[in-house]
This record gives structure tokens, C-alpha cells and sequence, in this order.
């Protein structure tokens, strides 16, 4: 298991604006060959702010989500421009999305959402000390922001309007981040 | 925002053996017209099992992760067949990937991977009452068991092999109500 998978060959075989599928033929360790999907990511990486308003307090966003085609709550996301640095693609996120800035942000995790056949990698940022400032967005409407308690997540999972597992995995890791800084500044 | 936006027009515009890609043309309800891309999700939805082996121990897989090209950690996953209960696909599952079924299964939570461009909706199962029985899985090579706690998930995120968001919900959400079973207990 130390050696990976040798990609035998790898072709596009269907294109659009968003996506690229990929054909890869793959010969394993133990000498058997399969062929897998994959599409590929476009673009420079995503990026996923938690933005912290007051002790345990966070702000979501709701915006309408085509691939389920209904409003769903998720904490504010975006993609990373060429070139732009990762904290300021999280700042950025948070004034378009949001009408927040942050002056303290700090990357907590990088998380992927289907590695089986999605190359997409999600950078998480927790930001904090924020101030009001917008910037405009190129969503089709304003999102709405929701503001939630972090000593309240089982609620906000009960909810059929938030689901997204990287916004989970988000909250949950900075809840612990944020209660083990109290335990360590007592 | 109580409405949500119209669907005037959908076509599949790319099609391959596991994907499908549409193009929606959607109106929102402040009269914005967009077209958006989205991917078709086929089968019948997918489970992801948390396996408790003792008080905060559960088993996870290791295995070759075609999108990001390396092998990964997370927890046992798959997709539901055709007329197959959930409860059932998840102890399916187990039995393939970690070689062990489950005497108590129960769903947890549904989470989403990418609502804005994918409907794919996972199932979580937590499993408890495990013993050891295996059946074939369709893998190419089989997958790596790996025993973790769940008091120690700062350190399985520290690893560069275990990134993805639905293991880490689906362990941070489990971690959570055992210990509030536990306190119930006391």
C-alpha cells in the first residue's frame, strides 16, 4: 500500500463552463487495472470563513442553492481570484456576502468534499474582530444572513435547510478551537 | 425569499457513464434572470457509517482516492442500491469495507456535499454492537482498517491524508451525542 496507483492514461471526455470529466485508466499495486471518472476543478481553490461575531455567536448565510433547488443555509463561501492571497479571498467572501470585513482571520483546516472523484480542496478560515463594510456581489440576489449560537449546532442540523457538510465540519472545528483558547487563557 | 426562483428551461448539456451536466435557466424572484450549471446525481443516494468499535473508538478506511490522487482516511462509504433500505446498505457496507456488521445502526443526520451545484445527499449512520463479518466489496485492492479515537480528532485533522467533510461532521456529530448519552447515563 506505500505505492500509489499508476495512471496508465487520463482523457477529457465531456466539457462545460463549470466542469471537466476525466477518464483515468489506473493500474493498482496489486496489478489490477480499473478505469475511473473524475472531474476536475477549474479554477484556484474555495475557500469557506467562519465568521465570529461575539463569543459563540457566527453569521450564515441563505442564498439559493441550485443543486438541491432550494435556500440553504451554509456559512459564507467563495471561490479564490488568480493571484489573490487566501486570507484576502476569506475577507473578500465575508464584505460581498456577509457586509463584514475581519482584522484577525486564521486558516484552521483544508477540506476536500468528495476526494473519491472531485479534486476540489476548501481552505477554512476563522475570522474574527469584525467590522461592518460591504462590498458588492455577483450573486443574483442579495444572500440573507442568519446569525446562530455555536453552543447550539444540534438545532441548526435538525434544520432541513442546512445540510452542507463542510459547513458542519467547520462550525464544529472552530467550536472546539474557540473553547480550548478559553480553557488555555483561564 | 419565501419564493423560490423559477426554473424556466433545464437540458443535459454533458453526459459520461458516472455524470450528468445540466444547464438551468432559472428567474429569481426579483425578476434576475441566470443561468447556473449543475451536476445530475444517479442512483439512489449514498451512506456513510460511523462505526463505534468500543466507548470512542471507531473505524475508519484507507483507501485510493481517485479525485485527489493519493490515498485517503475516512469513514466507510457507498452507495445505496436499487430497493435497499438504508439501514441495510450502511451494515452492507461495513461488512465490505472494515469486515465487520452491526447489531444497532441509526440514521443521524442527511448532509449535503455541494448544494449550490450537486443534489447528491449522503445518508449517516451511526453503528454500534459491531461483530466481525465480511462480505466482498467491488474495491480494486481491499481497503485499509484504521482505529481512531474520538477524543483525538484534532490529530486525524492535523493528517494530510484525512481531509474529507463529511468524515469529519459525521464524527464531530457522533462525538457529540455520545457524550450527551453519557451524561443521560449518569
Amino acid at each position: 500500500m506505500a505505492d500509489k496507483p499508476e495512471v496508465l492514461a487520463s482523457r477529457t471526455i465531456a466539457q462545460s463552463r463549470l466542469f471537466e470529466i476525466q477518464e483515468v485508466d489506473l493500474r493498482f499495486p496489486n496489478g489490477v487495472e480499473v478505469q475511473f471518472e473524475k472531474l476536475m476543478n477549474r479554477g484556484f481553490g474555495a475557500v469557506l470563513v467562519v465568521p465570529v461575531i461575539a463569543a459563540d455567536r457566527v453569521l450564515l448565510v441563505r442564498e439559493y442553492a441550485a443543486g438541491v433547488d432550494r435556500y440553504e443555509i451554509s456559512l459564507p463561501k467563495g471561490r479564490v481570484e488568480p493571484g489573490e492571497d487566501l486570507l484576502h479571498a476569506a475577507d473578500r467572501e465575508l464584505k460581498e456576502e456577509v457586509g463584514h470585513g475581519a482584522r484577525r482571520l486564521q486558516r484552521v483546516a483544508g477540506l476536500s468534499i468528495a476526494p473519491g472523484y472531485l479534486g476540489h480542496l476548501t481552505e477554512i478560515v476563522l475570522a474574527r474582530d469584525l467590522y461592518r463594510s460591504s462590498l458588492p456581489g455577483d450573486e443574483p440576489e442579495p444572500p440573507g444572513v442568519v446569525e446562530w449560537s455555536l453552543a447550539d449546532l444540534p438545532a441548526l442540523l435538525a434544520r432541513e435547510d442546512c445540510t452542507e457538510a463542510r459547513t458542519f465540519a467547520a462550525l464544529y472545528i472552530v467550536r472546539d478551537l474557540l473553547a480550548n483558547e478559553e480553557i488555555a487563557d483561564r
